[in-house]
Protein backbone atom coordinates (compact mmCIF):
# COMPACT_ATOMS: atom_id res chain seq x y z
CA UNK A 1 0.00 0.00 0.00
CA UNK A 2 1.53 3.89 -0.79
CA UNK A 3 0.26 6.22 1.71
CA UNK A 4 1.28 9.81 1.12
CA UNK A 5 1.94 11.41 4.79
CA UNK A 6 2.13 15.65 4.97
CA UNK A 7 2.54 17.54 8.12
CA UNK A 8 2.52 21.48 8.24
CA UNK A 9 1.26 21.88 11.98
CA UNK A 10 4.32 23.32 13.40
CA UNK A 11 7.37 25.62 12.05
CA UNK A 12 8.62 22.48 9.89
CA UNK A 13 7.02 21.01 6.71
CA UNK A 14 7.45 17.32 5.59
CA UNK A 15 6.39 14.79 2.92
CA UNK A 16 6.37 11.10 2.68
CA UNK A 17 5.56 8.89 0.48
CA UNK A 18 5.97 5.22 2.25
CA UNK A 19 5.31 2.05 0.65
CA UNK A 20 3.57 0.33 3.63
CA UNK A 21 6.10 1.07 6.32
CA UNK A 22 8.96 1.62 4.15
CA UNK A 23 10.11 5.12 3.62
CA UNK A 24 10.18 5.45 -0.25
CA UNK A 25 10.89 9.44 0.07
CA UNK A 26 11.02 11.80 2.42
CA UNK A 27 11.56 15.60 2.28
CA UNK A 28 11.42 17.30 5.55
CA UNK A 29 12.53 21.30 5.96
CA UNK A 30 12.43 23.59 9.41
CA UNK A 31 13.52 26.65 7.67
CA UNK A 32 10.68 29.42 8.64
CA UNK A 33 9.19 29.66 5.14
CA UNK A 34 5.80 29.27 4.50
CA UNK A 35 4.40 25.80 4.11
CA UNK A 36 1.67 27.11 1.75
CA UNK A 37 4.58 27.65 -0.66
CA UNK A 38 6.83 24.71 -0.41
CA UNK A 39 3.86 21.89 0.90
CA UNK A 40 3.06 21.23 -3.18
CA UNK A 41 6.35 21.58 -4.43
CA UNK A 42 7.79 19.19 -1.96
CA UNK A 43 5.12 16.55 -2.90
CA UNK A 44 5.84 16.87 -6.46
CA UNK A 45 9.79 17.17 -6.00
CA UNK A 46 9.52 13.58 -3.46
CA UNK A 47 7.14 11.69 -5.91
CA UNK A 48 9.27 13.00 -9.11
CA UNK A 49 12.41 12.04 -7.13
CA UNK A 50 10.98 8.64 -6.81
CA UNK A 51 9.88 8.35 -10.11
CA UNK A 52 5.68 7.95 -9.09
CA UNK A 53 2.69 9.41 -9.92
CA UNK A 54 0.28 10.94 -7.56
CA UNK A 55 -2.02 8.50 -9.01
CA UNK A 56 0.10 5.82 -7.58
CA UNK A 57 -0.86 7.06 -4.24
CA UNK A 58 -2.96 4.35 -2.50
CA UNK A 59 -4.50 6.82 0.44
CA UNK A 60 -3.37 10.61 1.64
CA UNK A 61 -2.33 10.93 5.18
CA UNK A 62 -2.04 14.46 7.50
CA UNK A 63 -1.48 15.41 10.67
CA UNK A 64 -4.85 17.39 10.93
CA UNK A 65 -4.55 19.16 14.50
CA UNK A 66 -3.48 20.26 17.49
CA UNK A 67 -1.34 22.93 15.82
CA UNK A 68 -0.87 25.88 14.02
CA UNK A 69 -4.56 27.02 12.79
CA UNK A 70 -2.90 28.44 9.51
CA UNK A 71 -0.41 25.29 9.07
CA UNK A 72 -3.12 22.74 9.56
CA UNK A 73 -5.00 24.52 6.85
CA UNK A 74 -2.42 24.01 4.66
CA UNK A 75 -2.24 20.28 5.28
CA UNK A 76 -5.77 19.75 5.21
CA UNK A 77 -6.47 21.58 2.25
CA UNK A 78 -3.74 20.07 0.56
CA UNK A 79 -4.65 16.84 1.29
CA UNK A 80 -8.42 17.32 0.43
CA UNK A 81 -7.12 18.88 -2.87
CA UNK A 82 -5.34 15.60 -3.84
CA UNK A 83 -7.65 13.18 -2.48
CA UNK A 84 -10.60 15.02 -4.18
CA UNK A 85 -8.89 15.26 -7.31
CA UNK A 86 -8.46 11.68 -7.41
CA UNK A 87 -10.84 10.59 -5.61
CA UNK A 88 -8.90 8.63 -3.03
CA UNK A 89 -9.05 8.22 0.55
CA UNK A 90 -7.94 10.27 3.42
CA UNK A 91 -6.91 10.52 6.94
CA UNK A 92 -6.17 13.06 9.59
CA UNK A 93 -4.53 11.66 12.50
CA UNK A 94 -3.67 13.83 15.52
CA UNK A 95 -0.74 15.35 15.50
CA UNK A 96 0.42 14.69 18.96
CA UNK A 97 0.03 10.31 17.84
CA UNK A 98 1.96 11.34 15.13
CA UNK A 99 4.86 13.21 17.39
CA UNK A 100 4.73 9.81 19.59
CA UNK A 101 5.53 7.38 16.53
CA UNK A 102 8.59 9.53 16.47
CA UNK A 103 10.03 7.18 19.12
CA UNK A 104 8.81 3.90 17.86
CA UNK A 105 11.50 1.66 19.27
CA UNK A 106 11.90 3.28 22.71
CA UNK A 107 10.49 1.74 25.46
CA UNK A 108 8.26 3.17 28.70
CA UNK A 109 5.52 6.17 28.09
CA UNK A 110 6.07 8.91 25.53
CA UNK A 111 4.50 12.01 26.11
CA UNK A 112 3.75 13.76 23.19
CA UNK A 113 3.49 18.24 24.71
CA UNK A 114 2.97 21.06 22.31
CA UNK A 115 3.55 24.99 23.08
CA UNK A 116 -0.03 25.99 22.92
CA UNK A 117 0.68 29.30 24.38
CA UNK A 118 -1.24 31.30 26.86
CA UNK A 119 0.28 29.08 29.35
CA UNK A 120 -1.14 26.08 28.05
CA UNK A 121 -0.04 23.13 26.60
CA UNK A 122 -1.58 20.68 23.93
CA UNK A 123 -0.93 17.17 25.02
CA UNK A 124 -1.51 13.44 24.84
CA UNK A 125 0.60 10.30 26.63
CA UNK A 126 0.85 6.84 24.73
CA UNK A 127 2.18 3.57 26.02
CA UNK A 128 5.16 2.65 23.93
CA UNK A 129 5.52 -1.09 25.14
CA UNK A 130 2.23 -1.84 24.22
CA UNK A 131 2.28 -1.17 20.22
CA UNK A 132 1.79 2.74 21.44
CA UNK A 133 -1.58 2.03 22.90
CA UNK A 134 -3.49 5.40 24.14
CA UNK A 135 -3.24 6.34 27.37
CA UNK A 136 -5.08 9.62 27.17
CA UNK A 137 -7.05 11.68 24.80
CA UNK A 138 -5.63 15.11 23.34
CA UNK A 139 -6.05 17.45 25.62
CA UNK A 140 -5.45 21.55 25.99
CA UNK A 141 -4.11 22.13 29.82
CA UNK A 142 -1.81 24.00 31.61
CA UNK A 143 1.72 22.83 32.37
CA UNK A 144 0.84 22.10 36.22
CA UNK A 145 -1.69 19.87 35.37
CA UNK A 146 0.42 17.94 32.52
CA UNK A 147 2.96 17.97 35.93
CA UNK A 148 0.59 16.39 37.94
CA UNK A 149 0.16 13.86 35.54
CA UNK A 150 3.24 12.63 34.28
CA UNK A 151 4.14 12.24 38.40
CA UNK A 152 1.29 9.51 38.33
CA UNK A 153 3.44 7.48 35.59
CA UNK A 154 4.80 4.36 36.84
CA UNK A 155 7.33 3.95 34.03
CA UNK A 156 9.48 6.33 32.58
CA UNK A 157 8.48 9.15 30.18
CA UNK A 158 9.79 10.68 27.08
CA UNK A 159 8.77 14.31 26.13
CA UNK A 160 8.45 15.05 22.31
CA UNK A 161 7.24 17.64 20.34
CA UNK A 162 7.84 21.48 21.03
CA UNK A 163 6.89 21.88 24.47
CA UNK A 164 8.85 19.65 25.35
CA UNK A 165 11.91 21.38 26.73
CA UNK A 166 9.31 23.73 28.19
CA UNK A 167 7.84 20.98 29.93
CA UNK A 168 11.21 19.00 30.55
CA UNK A 169 13.00 22.13 32.41
CA UNK A 170 10.01 22.32 34.63
CA UNK A 171 9.86 19.34 36.03
CA UNK A 172 13.38 18.21 35.87
CA UNK A 173 14.31 19.15 39.43
CA UNK A 174 11.86 17.82 40.98
CA UNK A 175 12.54 14.42 43.28
CA UNK A 176 12.43 11.23 41.59
CA UNK A 177 11.77 12.61 37.88
CA UNK A 178 11.98 10.32 35.63
CA UNK A 179 10.98 12.06 32.58
CA UNK A 180 13.53 13.15 29.52
CA UNK A 181 13.74 14.68 26.02
CA UNK A 182 14.24 12.81 23.11
CA UNK A 183 16.73 13.11 21.00
CA UNK A 184 16.29 16.61 19.23
CA UNK A 185 16.10 15.22 15.52
CA UNK A 186 12.76 13.11 16.70
CA UNK A 187 11.53 15.89 18.58
CA UNK A 188 9.47 17.79 15.90
CA UNK A 189 6.78 16.32 13.64
CA UNK A 190 7.65 14.02 10.62
CA UNK A 191 5.28 12.71 8.42
CA UNK A 192 6.91 9.80 8.02
CA UNK A 193 5.54 8.83 11.49
CA UNK A 194 2.29 10.31 10.11
CA UNK A 195 1.88 7.82 7.50
CA UNK A 196 3.53 5.10 9.70
CA UNK A 197 0.29 6.08 12.64
CA UNK A 198 -2.32 6.10 10.25
CA UNK A 199 -0.89 2.70 8.78
CA UNK A 200 -0.87 1.03 12.04
CA UNK A 201 -3.67 1.95 13.61
CA UNK A 202 -5.97 4.25 11.88
CA UNK A 203 -7.16 3.05 8.19
CA UNK A 204 -10.23 2.21 9.05
CA UNK A 205 -11.06 6.02 9.80
CA UNK A 206 -10.37 6.41 6.11
CA UNK A 207 -12.66 9.31 4.71
CA UNK A 208 -13.33 11.22 1.19
CA UNK A 209 -11.71 14.01 0.97
CA UNK A 210 -14.93 16.65 1.65
CA UNK A 211 -15.51 15.06 5.29
CA UNK A 212 -11.82 15.99 6.19
CA UNK A 213 -11.24 18.90 8.48
CA UNK A 214 -8.76 20.14 11.00
CA UNK A 215 -9.15 19.62 14.77
CA UNK A 216 -8.21 22.94 16.64
CA UNK A 217 -8.80 21.48 19.44
CA UNK A 218 -9.46 24.56 20.92
CA UNK A 219 -10.79 27.62 19.46
CA UNK A 220 -8.76 29.85 17.16
CA UNK A 221 -7.77 33.16 19.72
CA UNK A 222 -10.24 35.12 17.47
CA UNK A 223 -13.18 33.78 17.79
CA UNK A 224 -12.03 32.63 21.19
CA UNK A 225 -11.82 36.88 21.88
CA UNK A 226 -14.65 37.20 20.25
CA UNK A 227 -16.92 34.45 22.83
CA UNK A 228 -15.20 36.55 25.82
CA UNK A 229 -16.27 40.37 24.36
CA UNK A 230 -19.93 38.93 23.72
CA UNK A 231 -20.26 37.75 27.46
CA UNK A 232 -18.71 40.73 28.85
CA UNK A 233 -21.36 42.88 26.65
CA UNK A 234 -24.34 40.64 27.80
CA UNK B 1 28.09 26.20 11.49
CA UNK B 2 26.13 24.62 8.18
CA UNK B 3 26.73 21.27 7.01
CA UNK B 4 25.81 19.57 4.00
CA UNK B 5 25.74 16.01 4.29
CA UNK B 6 25.83 12.88 1.47
CA UNK B 7 24.77 9.11 1.52
CA UNK B 8 25.12 7.15 -1.49
CA UNK B 9 26.94 3.84 0.00
CA UNK B 10 23.99 1.65 -0.06
CA UNK B 11 20.48 1.54 -2.38
CA UNK B 12 18.70 4.58 -0.23
CA UNK B 13 20.30 7.59 -0.89
CA UNK B 14 20.08 10.76 1.10
CA UNK B 15 21.52 14.94 1.62
CA UNK B 16 21.09 16.73 4.57
CA UNK B 17 21.51 20.53 5.51
CA UNK B 18 21.97 20.91 9.25
CA UNK B 19 22.81 24.04 11.25
CA UNK B 20 24.16 22.83 13.88
CA UNK B 21 22.78 19.91 15.05
CA UNK B 22 19.23 21.31 13.43
CA UNK B 23 18.07 19.28 10.74
CA UNK B 24 16.92 22.23 8.15
CA UNK B 25 16.43 20.42 5.27
CA UNK B 26 16.70 16.56 4.23
CA UNK B 27 15.90 14.60 0.87
CA UNK B 28 15.74 10.72 1.34
CA UNK B 29 14.96 8.51 -1.12
CA UNK B 30 14.86 4.58 -1.26
CA UNK B 31 13.52 3.91 -4.71
CA UNK B 32 16.22 1.38 -6.24
CA UNK B 33 17.14 4.46 -8.29
CA UNK B 34 20.73 5.12 -9.70
CA UNK B 35 22.43 7.93 -7.42
CA UNK B 36 24.37 8.96 -10.26
CA UNK B 37 21.36 10.49 -11.17
CA UNK B 38 19.72 11.86 -7.96
CA UNK B 39 22.09 12.90 -5.35
CA UNK B 40 22.82 16.26 -7.09
CA UNK B 41 19.26 17.06 -8.21
CA UNK B 42 18.31 16.58 -4.48
CA UNK B 43 21.11 18.73 -3.08
CA UNK B 44 19.52 21.33 -5.75
CA UNK B 45 16.13 20.87 -4.22
CA UNK B 46 17.12 20.83 -0.43
CA UNK B 47 19.13 24.04 -0.93
CA UNK B 48 16.43 25.21 -3.14
CA UNK B 49 13.72 24.85 -0.49
CA UNK B 50 15.89 26.22 2.30
CA UNK B 51 16.46 29.43 0.24
CA UNK B 52 20.20 28.30 0.82
CA UNK B 53 23.13 28.55 -1.43
CA UNK B 54 25.88 26.10 -1.89
CA UNK B 55 28.06 28.84 -1.27
CA UNK B 56 26.47 29.19 2.12
CA UNK B 57 27.47 26.01 3.26
CA UNK B 58 30.66 25.57 6.13
CA UNK B 59 31.45 21.92 6.05
CA UNK B 60 30.90 18.77 3.34
CA UNK B 61 29.94 15.61 5.19
CA UNK B 62 30.13 11.86 3.06
CA UNK B 63 29.74 8.30 4.02
CA UNK B 64 32.80 7.37 2.60
CA UNK B 65 33.21 3.64 2.97
CA UNK B 66 32.36 0.48 3.66
CA UNK B 67 29.56 0.16 1.12
CA UNK B 68 28.76 -0.79 -2.51
CA UNK B 69 31.74 0.51 -4.36
CA UNK B 70 29.88 2.32 -6.98
CA UNK B 71 27.95 4.58 -4.97
CA UNK B 72 31.25 5.44 -2.67
CA UNK B 73 32.42 6.75 -5.50
CA UNK B 74 29.44 8.67 -6.95
CA UNK B 75 28.93 10.50 -3.06
CA UNK B 76 32.73 10.93 -2.79
CA UNK B 77 32.95 12.33 -5.79
CA UNK B 78 29.96 14.79 -5.71
CA UNK B 79 31.42 16.22 -2.52
CA UNK B 80 34.69 16.18 -3.74
CA UNK B 81 33.54 18.38 -6.70
CA UNK B 82 31.24 20.73 -4.81
CA UNK B 83 34.02 21.03 -1.79
CA UNK B 84 37.12 21.92 -5.07
CA UNK B 85 34.80 24.81 -6.54
CA UNK B 86 34.33 26.62 -3.47
CA UNK B 87 37.49 25.80 -1.68
CA UNK B 88 35.76 24.51 1.15
CA UNK B 89 36.95 21.68 3.51
CA UNK B 90 35.14 18.14 3.41
CA UNK B 91 34.74 15.11 6.10
CA UNK B 92 35.06 11.37 4.92
CA UNK B 93 32.98 9.63 7.51
CA UNK B 94 32.78 5.73 8.08
CA UNK B 95 29.48 4.93 6.84
CA UNK B 96 29.33 2.13 10.33
CA UNK B 97 29.73 5.26 12.60
CA UNK B 98 26.70 7.42 10.47
CA UNK B 99 24.75 4.18 11.17
CA UNK B 100 24.96 4.01 15.00
CA UNK B 101 24.43 7.61 14.77
CA UNK B 102 20.46 7.04 14.08
CA UNK B 103 20.18 5.15 17.78
CA UNK B 104 21.35 8.47 19.63
CA UNK B 105 18.76 8.77 22.47
CA UNK B 106 18.76 4.66 22.84
CA UNK B 107 21.09 3.33 25.60
CA UNK B 108 23.51 0.02 25.50
CA UNK B 109 25.22 -0.86 22.46
CA UNK B 110 24.83 -0.50 18.61
CA UNK B 111 26.68 -2.55 16.05
CA UNK B 112 26.50 -1.42 12.74
CA UNK B 113 26.25 -4.68 9.78
CA UNK B 114 26.11 -4.10 6.40
CA UNK B 115 26.17 -6.95 4.03
CA UNK B 116 29.56 -7.58 2.46
CA UNK B 117 28.51 -10.47 0.41
CA UNK B 118 30.53 -13.58 0.14
CA UNK B 119 29.39 -14.61 3.40
CA UNK B 120 30.94 -11.46 5.05
CA UNK B 121 29.57 -8.21 6.98
CA UNK B 122 31.22 -5.13 7.50
CA UNK B 123 30.47 -4.11 11.13
CA UNK B 124 31.65 -1.54 13.66
CA UNK B 125 30.66 -1.47 17.49
CA UNK B 126 29.81 1.62 19.51
CA UNK B 127 28.89 2.31 23.07
CA UNK B 128 25.49 4.49 23.04
CA UNK B 129 26.10 5.16 26.56
CA UNK B 130 29.25 7.11 26.54
CA UNK B 131 28.52 9.35 23.98
CA UNK B 132 28.73 7.19 21.14
CA UNK B 133 32.14 5.72 21.97
CA UNK B 134 33.77 3.63 19.43
CA UNK B 135 34.31 0.07 20.67
CA UNK B 136 35.87 -1.55 17.74
CA UNK B 137 37.67 -0.51 14.50
CA UNK B 138 35.76 -0.90 11.73
CA UNK B 139 36.00 -4.69 10.14
CA UNK B 140 35.44 -7.08 6.95
CA UNK B 141 34.38 -10.63 9.10
CA UNK B 142 32.32 -13.26 8.76
CA UNK B 143 29.17 -13.72 10.41
CA UNK B 144 30.52 -16.74 12.51
CA UNK B 145 33.01 -13.93 13.65
CA UNK B 146 30.36 -11.23 14.52
CA UNK B 147 28.44 -13.64 16.40
CA UNK B 148 31.29 -14.66 18.75
CA UNK B 149 32.07 -10.61 19.40
CA UNK B 150 27.94 -10.19 20.03
CA UNK B 151 27.99 -13.04 22.33
CA UNK B 152 31.31 -11.19 24.87
CA UNK B 153 28.86 -8.02 25.28
CA UNK B 154 27.67 -7.32 29.06
CA UNK B 155 25.61 -4.56 28.05
CA UNK B 156 22.26 -5.27 25.06
CA UNK B 157 22.83 -4.49 21.46
CA UNK B 158 20.81 -3.03 18.76
CA UNK B 159 21.83 -3.71 15.61
CA UNK B 160 21.70 -1.30 12.46
CA UNK B 161 22.57 -1.78 9.00
CA UNK B 162 21.43 -3.22 6.14
CA UNK B 163 22.70 -6.79 7.68
CA UNK B 164 21.24 -6.48 10.74
CA UNK B 165 18.33 -8.93 10.15
CA UNK B 166 20.56 -11.03 8.93
CA UNK B 167 22.86 -10.84 11.92
CA UNK B 168 19.57 -11.44 13.87
CA UNK B 169 18.10 -14.48 12.03
CA UNK B 170 21.45 -15.85 12.76
CA UNK B 171 21.72 -14.69 16.63
CA UNK B 172 18.11 -14.38 17.99
CA UNK B 173 17.60 -18.35 19.19
CA UNK B 174 20.85 -18.23 21.40
CA UNK B 175 20.37 -18.45 24.87
CA UNK B 176 21.07 -15.07 26.70
CA UNK B 177 20.83 -13.30 23.64
CA UNK B 178 20.54 -9.59 24.32
CA UNK B 179 20.14 -8.21 21.00
CA UNK B 180 17.64 -6.31 19.13
CA UNK B 181 16.65 -4.65 15.94
CA UNK B 182 16.60 -1.32 15.48
CA UNK B 183 13.36 0.66 14.13
CA UNK B 184 12.93 0.19 10.85
CA UNK B 185 13.09 3.26 9.62
CA UNK B 186 16.41 4.04 11.58
CA UNK B 187 17.84 0.59 9.95
CA UNK B 188 19.36 2.47 7.39
CA UNK B 189 21.96 5.03 6.60
CA UNK B 190 21.10 8.84 6.79
CA UNK B 191 22.57 12.02 5.81
CA UNK B 192 21.49 13.87 9.00
CA UNK B 193 23.40 11.19 10.82
CA UNK B 194 25.85 11.51 8.66
CA UNK B 195 26.18 15.56 9.28
CA UNK B 196 25.83 14.56 13.15
CA UNK B 197 28.35 12.32 13.30
CA UNK B 198 31.00 15.00 12.02
CA UNK B 199 29.69 17.74 14.08
CA UNK B 200 30.24 16.01 17.04
CA UNK B 201 33.24 13.94 17.01
CA UNK B 202 34.84 14.49 13.47
CA UNK B 203 35.37 17.99 12.66
CA UNK B 204 39.14 18.11 13.54
CA UNK B 205 39.77 15.58 10.55
CA UNK B 206 38.49 18.14 7.45
CA UNK B 207 40.73 17.58 4.67
CA UNK B 208 40.78 19.41 1.20
CA UNK B 209 39.02 18.11 -1.18
CA UNK B 210 41.86 16.13 -3.19
CA UNK B 211 42.40 14.11 0.09
CA UNK B 212 39.04 12.94 -0.06
CA UNK B 213 38.54 9.34 -1.33
CA UNK B 214 36.32 6.42 -0.39
CA UNK B 215 37.71 4.44 2.06
CA UNK B 216 36.51 0.64 0.88
CA UNK B 217 37.78 -1.61 3.57
CA UNK B 218 38.36 -4.52 1.24
CA UNK B 219 39.84 -4.48 -2.08
CA UNK B 220 36.74 -4.21 -5.53
CA UNK B 221 36.05 -8.24 -6.13
CA UNK B 222 37.83 -7.34 -9.22
CA UNK B 223 41.14 -6.66 -7.62
CA UNK B 224 40.58 -10.01 -5.02
CA UNK B 225 39.86 -11.87 -8.20
CA UNK B 226 43.47 -10.25 -10.57
CA UNK B 227 45.52 -11.02 -7.34
CA UNK B 228 44.01 -14.56 -6.94
CA UNK B 229 44.52 -15.37 -10.37
CA UNK B 230 48.29 -13.97 -10.19
CA UNK B 231 48.75 -16.50 -6.77
CA UNK B 232 47.50 -18.77 -8.72
CA UNK B 233 50.03 -18.46 -11.37
CA UNK B 234 53.08 -18.00 -9.38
Amino acid sequence: MKILALDTSSQAASCCLLEDERPVGLFYMDAKLTHSQTILPMVEQVLKACQQKLEDVDLFAVSNGPGSFTGLRIGTAAVKGMAHGLGKPCVGLSTLEGLAYNLVGHSGIVCAVMDARCNQVYTALFDLDNDLRRITEDMAISLEELQDILKKQEKDVILVGDGAVLCYNSIKEQENCRVRLAPAHQRLQNAYSVGLAVLRGHREEAVQARELAPSYLRLPQAQRELLKKQQIEK
